[in-house]
């Protein structure tokens, strides 16, 4: 049985690295008690928390951390009508975090993960390992058989093309999950007691044109990059599907990614995720979305962006065009959705006016 | 350090996976001292060696086990003017020992590789490994984040579409080497004393579309499924290159399995790897390769197979002529390849006739 780490008595890290540069997001509607193990490692980082559900609670934040708060009457006040583009009762509301930080990086992490252990007994500290990851090169164009070459003790193996070895940019880092699994419900059901237990020491690149599950709970990207294609939908209150947000935004951001030769990277860091959620409440808010998914992922891996499309907003905006021209046969809910992405769009430009040259 | 594992005082497995179903294949030119600590796992199955160099030679194999030898007066003996498409003074000439297996799978495995420990410091059955690699399905077409998602504690995540998650067959499994990293000469040159220590405790398979340098020291494959493209090209003795013979199979393999719908999982088992090759006499080898290699990845990314190409056979003949037609304009040598990619087809149908239905 894994556990998580036991954190304390390891000094705050006092060069944090990227500590400017980078906001936390946390969506909840709880007290942040979590923060406390996770205090060595995410003090120094500012949080911009979104806070979810009856706007009227106090959310609690444990002393020492520097951080703004947003709430339902907060999205309302600073989007206005634009505000519909947010989900509620959903944590999919956590993008509008992303919208108003004014950070180039973004981590992103779940109420319910704590700090995970590596197999030495060592506290991992995902945040770092995020940044590492973002901070290297990804290599989507061609498969590396030792995982990340830019690891120490790693390198491109025999036969890897010299002219790709420079690699390109990281846009996303997605880690991973000790103890529950990111499993969807019918799996839930089915496997109720299975417990992640393997610690897969690997970071590596998703090769280009290969889509793949991103898991909302513990993720950093490059604002800069793809920010803007990192929205998580229409969710959860007045919509027909919840826990497809990380899911959409994933699709949206891959295919983004192909196009302007991005890199997307998954593995370490590990957190230890801690409560499985409900399993019948799950599969009532994904049922739909696990029909859906068999044309939306066929949708998203055969979709070609234009050769005009050069920035994030630009792809994010064809997009929202083909979702609702192909999509919207499936069900009303994907025109709506493909009008919040437009929304999203418009909200992210007035928020982050373009700076001058 | 890594250290190989002592295999002495395990006994040997009297129940092994596949005994009648699988042959080892392995090319040599020395004495199989190195089979001594493979015994516990290798000695049930019976071994093909292919002699590479004189065959005025004799080759010691350990006491025990069950072999048959290929020197190069057998090869011209059994294949006549057709020989010719299998290298000689250079490991390439192990396709020889999968043309000649009458068995569903097989194993071949390098000279200089010995049994591997895993962190817990228990000898690493490989072959072991790669029978259960090979009897998994493998999902190409979405990835997984999980790994794969046939092992023991793991499953398909969140997100991956229920439609996939049968999968499809494996066709080849390719292990990892500790201590001795499998480096071109460059790299070799640059970073001598680099050692590979990370095991990574992980089976993926390599997405549909992706290809990836398929290292033949320590791999497995399914004959039937994909036989007839493990050809490992014309290298060494009269040709202009070499070290790339296990790289153009899998070049041309991966191919053929994204066209057929047949699954490449890389990862675990790990063997050590105990010999560094020489990084200058490796560089002379190589250097064509690592030109060529710049045109010849894009033109496999690129190459795409007619629907009536529904063998491995009429894969690999469609292949042999977009490599005459495409590759011919680098070098003439791929011309003289391209005739003996159809060569080596014609003698592996002499071999194994098609049987009667």
């Amino acid at each position: 049985m894994v556990e998580p780490a036991n954190t304390v008595g390891i000094p705050v890290n006092h060069m944090p690295l990227l500590k400017d540069e980078l906001d936390i997001v946390i969506p909840t509607i709880r007290n942040l008690d979590f923060l406390e193990m996770w205090r060595p490692f995410l003090q120094p980082y500012h949080l911009i928390i979104v806070q979810d559900g009856d706007p009227s609670k106090t959310i609690a934040v444990p002393e020492g951390f520097d951080y703004e708060l947003y709430n339902r009457n907060d999205i309302n006040r600073i989007l206005g009508p634009k505000a519909s583009c947010i989900s509620f009762k959903d944590s999919a509301c956590r993008c509008f975090g992303y919208m108003v930080s004014k950070k180039k990086y973004i981590f992103t992490i779940d109420d319910d993960c704590f700090v995970a252990k590596d197999p030495s007994g060592k506290a991992v500290n995902a945040l770092e390992q995020h940044i590492k990851n973002l901070l290297c090169p990804s290599s989507p164009f061609f498969f590396n058989t030792l995982y990340d070459p830019y690891r120490e003790g790693a390198d491109y193996v025999r036969g890897y093309p010299f002219s790709l070895r420079e690699g390109v940019s990281t846009a996303v880092s997605h880690g991973l999950w000790l103890n529950i699994p990111d499993y969807d419900a019918p799996t839930q059901l089915v496997k109720p007691k299975e417990r992640n237990t393997r610690y897969v020491d690997a970071v590596m690149t998703i090769p280009k044109g290969t889509l793949f599950p991103m898991c909302g709970m513990n993720l950093a990207f490059d604002r800069e990059l793809i920010g803007p294609a990192m929205y998580f939908g229409l969710m959860g209150d007045g919509q027909p599907i919840g826990r497809y947000d990380d899911m959409w935004a994933g699709w949206c951001v891959k295919v983004i990614c192909d196009h302007l030769g991005l890199g997307v990277k998954t593995g370490l860091p590990y957190i230890y995720h801690s409560k499985a959620s409900n399993p019948f409440v799950n599969l009532k808010k994904e049922y739909k979305g696990i029909f859906w998914q068999e044309d939306i992922i066929p949708f998203f891996q055969s979709a070609k962006l234009s050769k005009e499309a050069v920035t994030v907003q630009q792809c994010y905006m064809e997009l929202s065009k083909m979702v609702k021209e192909k999509l919207s046969a499936i069900d009303p809910y994907f025109d709506k959705l493909a009008d919040a992405m437009v929304t999203w769009i418009e909200a992210w430009d007035e928020l982050n006016p373009p700076t001058k040259a």
